[in-house]
């Protein structure tokens, strides 16, 4: 295992895209997981066609995990559960599982961004409870627009609100500090992703409102050496 | 009634006269409420005192609600129902009933800080589910560091996710114009106060964690023509 490498399971989505092409412009070798090898290895192709020279490989989401010390969960809320069972033993303790993921509720067709209830309070929560034992969970990376991560040209502006156990959620902070623009907030203890993942459903629903298709970000003020 | 005047229920607490020494100084007139009528009359006299000149009036909350057009409530969130209950019968169709209320959890001893759950969903559902009819009620200010607000010679540097029906919540982020450094964001309906409410029990945390005894704000960012 390259102990400089990010895995980043569903690498293939918009939002996973993004940090993939974020990480390998910083020079960190990147793992792009997919269900599907092919996807992973086309993925992995564009990153390379973006950022010459990248180190970045495609693999099946297990073989991806297994490659990096910190795996970031990338794929739609309704795969979280599937994702994790299915890459579980190829986990081993002291790795670093970030969870991403939103509950949107979708479908509800009246034009409103809402979450659905998760039983264990937030997305970060169930993945903490079908982990492995040693894996530490961390919530991260879901106020950030996929847009943003994708336009290598400009600053991502955002901050980034990292929850989960101190040393894991330090290893978290630490990646942010990779891609310009993006700022990491100590985000205290994992429960508090129920309120970051619910910050997503209120900017979707401001993107909507003030029709910003580059998507809005957050920022917090008045935090110390800012 | 005076249309320009600005009623805030509770305003004799850290925040809610932070908000009327902001309005004042904004030449409003402004109505402070509060359950003692001494208590509002002491707190209507150090907004005389810190913004000279000002039209400040301290009055009994229900007094007080009647007085103006748009009636902030700052009372803590376990006084939130006896309060709009309280002053109801003073309200009239077409009033304005600003809910900045958050349901803390308190006293968990564990030095973390959550919400307690709301039937309604939020506080400021709570408040509409008691509001006589016709009134509008518009969820704001609750992430407004009060110790921001209090220092008159310093802008906020916050933005005000303001929530609730749209001409109702159009006339409430008017509001946050008159305070410099505040800025009224399009927060849609009154049902996102939950995620906004949540939000504050986050820069709680925060102001904890990053020893900010001013209080850490948010602010959005690529809004249009910001």
């Amino acid at each position: 295992m390259d102990e400089r490498a990010i895995a980043i399971l569903g690498g293939t989505g918009d939002q996973g895209l993004g940090l993939a092409l974020r990480f390998a412009k910083a020079g960190r070798p990147v793992v792009i997981g997919s269900r599907k090898l092919d996807r992973a290895v086309e993925a992995a192709d564009k990153v390379r066609e973006s950022v010459p020279g990248a180190s970045v490989v495609g693999l099946e989401n297990g073989d991806a995990a297994a490659r990096a010390p910190i795996a970031i969960l990338s794929v739609p809320f309704e795969h979280t559960a599937g994702t994790v069972k299915a890459i579980a033993e190829r986990l081993a303790p002291g790795q670093v599982l970030v969870s991403m993921g939103v509950p949107l509720a979708t479908a509800l067709g009246d034009g409103a961004t809402r979450l659905v209830g998760v039983w264990q309070g937030s997305c970060a929560e169930l993945v903490a409870a079908l982990a492995p034992q040693g894996v530490d969970v961390v919530s991260a990376f879901q106020n950030v627009s996929a847009h943003r991560l994708q336009e290598l040209e400009h600053e991502v502006e955002c901050d980034v609100v990292v929850s989960g156990p101190p040393a894991a959620r330090k290893r978290v902070m630490a990646l942010c500090a990779l891609v310009p623009g993006l700022r990491a907030i100590d985000g205290g203890p994992l429960g508090n992703a129920r309120i970051v993942e619910a910050v997503t459903a209120l900017l979707i629903g401001m993107n909507l409102r003030y029709k910003v298709s580059e998507g809005i970000g957050i920022r917090f003020t008045g935090l110390p050496g800012a």
